[in-house]
């Protein structure tokens, strides 16, 4: 008899016709973000191979310059202490031209000379001679050029790593839009190069009770005005109008808080200077969306005709505006 | 009561079917172009963190090779400057070899030690004894090879940054095209090596009077004759075809003008050396428009048969042509 | 008369209806696996350019870190015995500063001398002096430096390129689906840092007879519950509804082993730090389904409240479930 | 009156459906191909700015190994003779240690100099005084650190370009196809890291003559059996069945010698190890179809049981099959 059988049925089909973003149906701890306002993921992992899991050049990319320059003089710290240690065990007179007068000139001498080893610089006023030591110098200046090879990955990884620096004003808002209202929120380029062919996709995701009583996490992609743009040199609302169509209608401000929703961002551009692909992703959870609120324009006066000026510093610039009666909250 | 309501209404699904390349509606003032001829933006940004907006790194990638040689250049003068100083501060006596005989050579050996260092030549005629002068020296070794790695990231970015040289043809024409009229202009890769793939969007910006007298910036994309091709080992004449499908449709040449048209041009292409996407973009204002004028070929026939033979400096050459007398503007 | 005519037939009908993964219709040994469980293909080449087929560098970048340094300390090795030789060939007193007092240390002497010039740190206390030396180390020395070129590409290659590390479960398992059954295997990233915007595509390949007796290989793409996720924070199960438009509906545990089936995986993913697209692959045979199992969930209590916790350990934790009456295999 | 008007008409619909691959219409010689048989394009360019045009970087990139190696030599010796000379013109006396004996030696030992600068290896034996000799030595460390710097970007950029090294059969043929006939030809990655999700557009460009007698360029699309394979381990036959909605039905092979057919094939995957995107063109003229040919399986027996075996030798091998009686040639 045949084990894989059952023909179609509707609960296969409403399943299909349900968006998942990847976070599953099973988080519905109301305390719980599922994305960080800078675009992280709110999950923590655990088990797993160390060496599989970390990626220490990955992380030597993305972390700050500060951290990456003191990464590096340590490194270069203990690998010359290193090797002075080293040489010391060969003996120092194995170093020609070393200061022999006390033993902590001798070990100074060592310790320089392996910085100038390592950095290849070889002046040649301490040079190794006899076996041991031209063996450890031969190891030093081999290990002083792939560490080099190293940090100059590591610079270009760092500087040529596409990253797309979106600002995203404070807040969402539910303003007024043509005749009804709209979900709202606002964005600007940080970065004086161009990003071009933004999309922008924004789900809402919500606890929902099911049937049988128990409480699941449901995603609704939302709708947009325009998910697409070309350009994007000035600043760019985001606009879900709430008509009838969208998971938001009806809804109250109080239901938004207690279903716990979550508004996830997730947008795409190509950057312009080296023409890559990069990603930012934000989200808002209700308690930063306010209700009753327009952005104010972002256009400046300061320079003269003919060129159109931003300003940055006015991303999150609301004004109250009251929705029309009809929209009014807690009535 | 619900604060999030309200039936779709034909205000929204108006909106829905307009347009918009990333400027908004707001950049009316009739002397302000959108994008320059060069492809970039005409807005100026002021405000947010200068680290956040600039960067440094995409600055010197761009920058023209006389600037990146003349920064490079001034660059390690200083940064010699600055380490001579320094050992001139410890005391130039810990220097061996040191010419002593005036300030005037101490200063200079003291300069040129610290280029041997900066470069890791490290002739060793020179060389630092003693705690200061070494450690100034170890350090000045390791900041040699960092800049070095980056001075290898910045020629490496530069080489390999994909760029689309495409030259634009100085002027568009509106000219005959089968029995009607197109907007044209032409195309030709200034580089040997191919671009393949191309796709070229064209839209054109107009200022429109709303119904409460409000004066808007619309925009329409044009329909192409062909908006892709495989190859593109010759020119490219692109071709909207002005049928009563456009929104060129029925205008004069005035109506141009005086709504401040600009033709609006995004093309992407693959670069077959890297196989990377690239962008290219220009605008042609309505005063770079010519009507009644049609492109001459630029084939020629210096090389002899069996070769298809192309003279690039042939690109913006255009003939009168009077259009037939329906077309004939300001009648 | 015309050689190139016939009207389109049903058989040229059925044929453009299947699909093919690329692995075409002939192999039909049943011992044959067509994907290996890492992703590989199953498939040897021979004949062919050597230099055509085998990419030096694409290995380097590939093959594991202990391999890489192995091969390049014994690549070191190698080098600076053959440039002591050549020393030695033009007469090991053309080199300043070697000890001579035996034939040993003289050797010695120019092996290190050798590796100082390799990697350019030539500390100058053995130079070479005369035509023959000279000429050697000034070959040797630009020998270092493009070997050192190529070091740091191959550095850079290792690090920057784009892995997938997909973890997959042991097996699959045939399990209830809603009020079905379905095929499924589960899915995590083994690294910390993030996949986004996943794509799976699950086929499945079986011998069939055909009419004319001869088996050949057919494949059938899999209809998922979801092949998409925005985001891939944590476990994802990926779902193949056996319903009755499926190619496994109606089939028994037993046709899945006589027909060599084999389960084709191929999924991409964004890396999220680069921003680059990134494959990964896998299968299971017949015999690496489960009938009758379920996975268990990966979510762990470990951490507080308000973070997700995910075990990797439990990607293959499974739970014999067994399938209602009517599904019960060998029956 | 409106200067841009006139209906859509008939003629404006046709070139509409028209496919242009980016060679233009006017492209009539009948002995000129358009692609050769490597992927390049027969084009000969002329005027424009040198600069413009050429890429020495691409071409170093692209150049064969034996002239990338030749070129860096020649430089290295050129740039370390115009340095000598440098040295000789300042003074030789201002390098220390150089042999003043004769002339010759002198400029011999300035020559070497020049090269333990460039290459930053400075012994030391020899070393600049003065400020004239220090001078040029700083700026020809500096120069030197730079070209090294280029020399990484170059061998970087030469091993990490994407390369899809797909061979091609060497003809195509026609041979019978199921009921009908089809125009094949067959492909096979040279390289043994794999290809995957290939993508293979052909179209056949053929010479016409116009209603107005004039000898037209035009295009055609062929439809294949399968356009797109997720795998590529083997080799692929690549079929277009000339059906009744093929742009070849009812020719003979005369029709296309002398209507000047070349078969246009442009294919794109993905390489497997970078996940880059690749490209690669070829053509094939009616002289290089066979009709009544059909390709024999590379498959080979050497390896045992449990492996497929790909003999890349193959690759061309095809057998002459007569086509039924009504697809004979020249009847």
């Amino acid at each position: 008899m045949a084990i894989l059988r059952r023909k179609k049925s509707k609960l296969v089909e409403a399943e299909e016709k349900r968006s998942d973003l990847g976070f599953g149906t099973q988080i519905t701890d109301p305390d719980t973000r599922l994305l960080n306002r800078d675009g992280s993921f709110n999950v923590k992992r655990i088990g797993g191979n160390f060496w599989g899991r970390y990626n220490i050049f990955n992380e030597l990319i993305i972390c700050s310059w500060k951290r990456f320059f003191t990464l590096i003089v340590a490194f270069y710290l203990v690998l010359n202490l290193i090797f002075a240690c080293l040489y010391q065990a060969v003996g120092i007179e194995n170093l020609q031209g070393v200061d022999l007068s006390t033993k902590g000139t001798g070990f100074m001498d060592a310790f320089f000379f392996s910085s100038q080893t390592l950095t290849t610089v070889g002046y040649g006023r301490i040079a190794p001679i006899g076996f041991g030591a031209s063996t450890i110098a031969a190891i030093e200046s081999l290990l002083g050029l792939l560490i080099f090879a190293l940090a100059t990955s590591l610079l270009y990884g760092r500087f040529s790593r596409p990253v797309a620096r979106v600002l995203y004003s404070d807040k969402a808002v539910i303003a007024p839009y043509l005749d009804i209202t709209g979900f709202m929120f606002r964005i600007v380029n940080e970065q004086d190069s161009q990003l071009i062919d933004l999309q922008v996709e924004v789900a809402v995701s919500m606890l929902k009770k099911q049937s049988d009583g128990k409480t699941v996490r449901r995603y609704y992609g939302l709708k947009l005005e325009r998910s697409k743009v070309n350009f994007f040199p000035t600043n760019w609302t985001i606009v879900h109008p709430i008509t009838d169509e969208s998971p938001l209608f009806g809804l109250t401000q109080d239901d938004l808080l207690t279903s716990d929703a979550e508004f996830l961002v997730l947008l795409k551009a190509t950057e312009d200077t080296y023409n890559q692909t990069v990603n930012s992703r934000t989200s808002f959870h209700a308690r930063e969306v306010i209700v009753g609120a327009k952005f104010l324009p972002m256009f400046s006066d300061v320079a003269g005709a003919g060129v159109v000026t931003l300003d940055l510093r006015k991303l999150s610039d609301i004004q109250e505006i009251p929705l029309s009666s009809e929209y009014q909250p807690h009535q």
